[in-house]
């Protein structure tokens, strides 16, 4: 399964890095796509996230998850 | 000795970093203070530091020495 988040504050390709490996880190996600430009993520998963679990790996990274974008 | 440096293009901590790690790597560096907000770079050296050898190292981290600012 897909969900689109959206993220804010990354400002450059590291930013998007930090995020990225942050959310990869979490248990079921297979892949993460990030947009710099929009703050989208794209993450998908063999099982549900539960939106506490991406925001707090979000948090990790250094920003703030808007919440859910799609 | 120290000098101050322009460096354009960096965004958020991440770019202090990678410029901060590739100055540091430079022969005879002992300190890089980098401000993000004036893209200003100051770097203490024991001996004088050519101009291309800190472009090259601010170029390998992503970014472009504007040149020196003091």
């Amino acid at each position: 399964m897909e969900t689109v988040y959206e993220v804010k504050g990354m400002t450059c390709g590291h930013c998007v890095g930090s995020v990225t490996q942050e959310i990869t880190a979490l248990p079921g996600v297979q892949n993460v796509a990030v947009v710099l430009e929009t703050g989208k993520v794209t993450v998908t998963s063999e099982t549900p996230l539960t939106e506490d679990a991406v925001r707090e790996a979000v948090d990790e990274a250094g920003y703030e998850l808007v919440g859910t974008s799609e």
